[in-house]
């Protein structure tokens, strides 16, 4: 609980959570965010045609000021057909009735296993727990460990940030570990915060982010159902509305992105059996979209993924995932870096030392793997993981 | 050596392989393939920009008749520069001379570690023992083990078919345990058929029958640097000349397909660390193009072949990546099938035994995964195989 001291939460948002039963482990599995006042809200959502249940009622939802969030997790409230929708809206109405403000203010995520329908008998009692607790700041630090599934550590980030003439924050928090691979929308991400907003301007802006952070990242290539980001901005700090037209907004938005893009990278670095983070850094593409292609190509193989796992300098993989990628180059003019060392040049292989990029890749945590594509100036960055046993058994244990 | 019997080798080809000391294991690493007379020749390659050194090569001798091919297993050949091309140059112009044809009618395959050269010395002083030793059927039964790598058994299929009078034979043989991937090309395959096909026809026929059988297996995502499928009909069994308006020529492209089919389908079984094949079928599609995408989005999906693996009916994971595939279907008509069980149907789960549906996908070294998208009434197959603790260890260690 003294983690909400660390955690810089934003002005006028508190929390709580419960075990309401939905999870087999009796682990908390039930939250509540709140602003104490409505907010300006933007949301992404998965491109996933069979999605949540609870995806529609958000979108819906988000035509107009947000004031809570309540998140279940251990089902996922996907392929439920009607029940499941009929989930979604209780949930929404129970929270709008405890917390004195209309369903529509109230949007509701989900996550764990698909298929099975969540006990909303269980969601609305714990419900009632939660608000007969009280919510407070202290309770939204442990939403950040209750919205987890087979997440091993919280993910939260957060930036001050001078706007409109106040000190405000940006604060994020999310979940994902598995079912990795965001498409527009992306894994569970609140970003809450205390800045005076247009909402216009905060889902502009949150788009752009999500392009540089959750867009940038996969654990197995999988696009999930349930991939939601959602920011809300309720003024609390005070001061002036700003917008994209406002002197402050960059700062702002340089706010938000760096939140994001923390995020990102602690989810790759949580992904599901991980041992390493790796980052790909892409430069010398001809645009923005291939050298995001070809990092995320690097990041999305199984095979470069398998190496970094066995501490193996076998950078062929890197250069063959770049030749699929999509990405226009020619391979002549191509150069790899892996864990600060060159291994391939001008269509050449380096002189290099193997035996020194297996240990530096046991030694670190951390991997970096550089592609120059010699295409242009465009640059990328991709965030993965390597593909572990533990992936595999966690993976194949996961319902049964 | 009596495998020659069971193989039905089409007339008029001869074969044979020895240990040149490309592989460090000591195993047969270069094979050659010789048609006593010239052959119509098509040849499909990797789309992937980081290829072999020996695609342009392949490329350029497609253009006229081809006698031969020669496979080096051990290195691929690829991200080896100019030197890399040199190695294939000598390559097939020393087997040109031991063969007593042009260097033009000489193709060469590479696989193995990216990023190596192979020994053109050792390449050299291999093909005199091979042509030493004496090209036969017997020993082009042989070849089929030795363009392995990480296989663990030889995959071959043949049909016979009568056209333009006479009984023909499509005999084909493929490699291929990991990075499989094809797009547009595929891994190691070489169809042979003594049937007298034009150059023009053969081609055609060769892009539809890759398009429904390689095109439609993945094992792990990463479309190799070293992809190829060749056809040689070289018309030894005699017979008018037969092309894409001769009546026969469906019962061959029929044939070459489903040659093509089952190789695809013994690669899928035999990828790295599989213990199940899984066939996936999509039914109900818009276009036979979104029907491709739904059935390798699922085979392609690391979350679905863990699954199988955990024998878990997890089926929420192939819900999933049919909804992110790109196919374009309303989730409320979608339904699945599972080991043969009806799991979901109408967006609604079905009444199903789990514990049946577990013990199903325990028993049996298949496993189907059926889905109707209701969309419409084009449909595809996919072949792929689970994602295990073997795959993970044989791809951390492979060049360490």
């Amino acid at each position: 609980m003294t983690r909400s001291v660390q955690l810089r939460i934003p002005a006028g948002f508190v929390g709580g959570s419960t075990s309401a039963g939905l999870k087999p482990s009796g682990a908390r599995d039930l939250s509540v965010i709140l602003s104490e006042r409505p907010c300006a809200a933007a949301g992404l959502f998965t491109r996933n045609l069979v999605c949540g249940a609870n995806i529609p009622l958000c979108r819906e939802h988000l035509g107009g000021r947000v004031r809570g969030i309540v998140v279940n997790a251990g089902q996922a409230n996907v392929c439920t057909g009607d029940a499941g929708a009929e989930v979604a809206a209780r949930t929404a109405r129970k929270a709008a009735e405890l917390a004195g403000c209309r369903e529509t203010e109230i949007l509701v995520g989900s996550t764990g296993v698909i298929g099975v329908l969540p006990d909303v008998g269980k969601i609305e009692a714990g419900l009632e727990a939660v608000f007969g607790d009280g919510l407070s700041r202290a309770g939204l630090a442990g939403v950040t460990r209750s919205i987890l599934t087979t997440d091993l550590v919280p993910k939260t980030a957060s930036r001050r940030v001078r706007i409109g003439g106040r000190s405000t924050t940006v604060f994020g928090m999310a979940k994902g570990s598995g079912m990795i691979h965001p498409n527009m929308g992306t894994m569970l991400a609140y970003i809450l915060t205390d800045a005076a907003v247009s909402k216009r301007s905060l889902n502009a802006a949150l788009r752009r982010a999500a392009d540089r952070s959750f867009h940038c990242m996969t654990v197995d290539g999988d696009t999930s159902t349930s991939d939601m980001v959602v920011a809300l901005a309720n003024g609390a700090a005070g001061g002036d509305m700003v917008d994209g037209a406002s002197e402050d907004f960059e700062a702002f938005e340089a706010a938000l992105t760096a939140v994001c893009e923390s995020l990102a990278r602690q989810v790759a670095a949580d992904g599901e059996g991980a041992t390493r983070l790796v980052t790909v850094r892409v430069r010398g593409a001809k645009t923005e979209a291939d050298a995001r292609m070809a990092a995320m190509a690097v990041a999305r193989s199984s095979l470069v993924k398998s190496a970094i796992f066995g501490r193996d300098p076998n950078w062929g993989r890197i250069a063959c995932a770049l030749g699929y990628s999509g990405a226009r180059f020619d391979p002549a003019r191509l150069s790899i870096r892996l864990a600060g060392r060159g291994v391939f040049s001008g269509g050449q292989p380096s002189r290099h030392n193997r035996e020194e990029i297996a240990r530096r890749l046991a030694d670190k945590r951390e991997v970096t793997i550089e592609a120059d594509l010699g295409a242009g100036k465009a640059h990328a960055v991709a965030w993965t993981c390597d593909l572990t046993y533990d992936y595999v058994r966690i993976n194949a244990e996961y319902t049964t």
